[in-house]
């Protein structure tokens, strides 16, 4: 079956964002030539999954493109309708059923890209199948967390633990599912 | 000057413990003659200092000599006044400002043992200098968290990442200090 994987970068005390979305803690492990194994991570990708809130974001700062290249499904998880725009689709159902969905569906890997209110919801329902976290040498101190409170208990199996010269340390697991 | 040093375990989405001080998920990484480092770490140690619901803990689930072992300072911090037993000192006082004092004095590394309140309150006045914590390989969806809202922003350095067979990774920082 397709898996769902998180890649995603995190403070080592847990948060995605500080307050108001402000994401500048990743300049510190910016580097030229090194994207910590993005590009590889991608190319086993054909559906991405992200809420409208990143989207937006993403969209602002980098551009639609990023997301949609014209060669992938992207599922922009929000509460209104939009028309799709290119592989852009705008979903407002329920996001579990979407991706119970598209796992039942034959395709490469799905990438959650966030936000932490989508990641909530698909570990609620044990969907996340791989985790790749990226954690930056900082405590922010507040923001987005990552993880919120509220969800079952998953036992996870460790693939591998990556450390980069810039301090960023790259845990990768797989959800341990019972044979 | 003295380091303070955490020597913690915590599940990758960021619990010191489940409800009810339920520990039990430390289980999953429990192996015959591995210590992940502990007592190459305590070899470096000569104070000890913790909260109270801790020390209660050990001390009814492992002893009391788990602290105390005649060499070490330990230093409890409670509200309520309690007589010193053997090398075990029960402090009511400001835990910051215990550990400034403890910092100026000549000795070797203070280890903070938590509970998540005494950290809360160190890493409120950027007092921890290292943070040795080990990720144990599961997301436990709720309980303690080893880093509560609403602390500075903190920049570490990357001493190394360690992972074991067992799934365990440790992450080693040094608080980067401003030269």
């Amino acid at each position: 079956m397709r898996k769902l994987s998180l890649f995603i970068a995190t403070s080592l005390d847990g948060y995605i964002a500080k307050p108001d979305d402000d994401l500048s803690f990743l300049k510190l492990v910016e580097k030229e030539g090194e994207d910590y194994g993005y590009a590889d991570f991608t190319a086993s990708v054909d559906t991405i999954i992200l809420g409208r809130k990143t989207y937006d974001y993403v969209r602002r700062e980098i551009g639609a493109s990023h997301y949609d290249n014209g060669q992938r499904d992207v599922y922009v998880i929000t509460r209104t309708e939009h028309p799709r725009s290119g592989k852009t689709i705008f979903y407002n159902g329920n996001p579990s059923e979407l991706v119970r969905r598209l796992k039942s569906e034959n395709g490469k890997t799905i990438y959650c890209d966030g936000g932490a209110e989508i990641i909530h919801e698909l570990l609620q329902h044990d969907l996340v199948d791989e985790f790749i976290i990226s954690v930056i040498p900082v405590l922010v101190g507040g923001g987005t967390r990552l993880f919120k409170d509220g969800r079952p208990e998953q036992t996870l199996e460790l693939v591998r633990a990556q450390s980069f010269e810039t301090g960023l340390t790259q845990l990768h697991y797989l959800r341990k599912r019972k044979p």
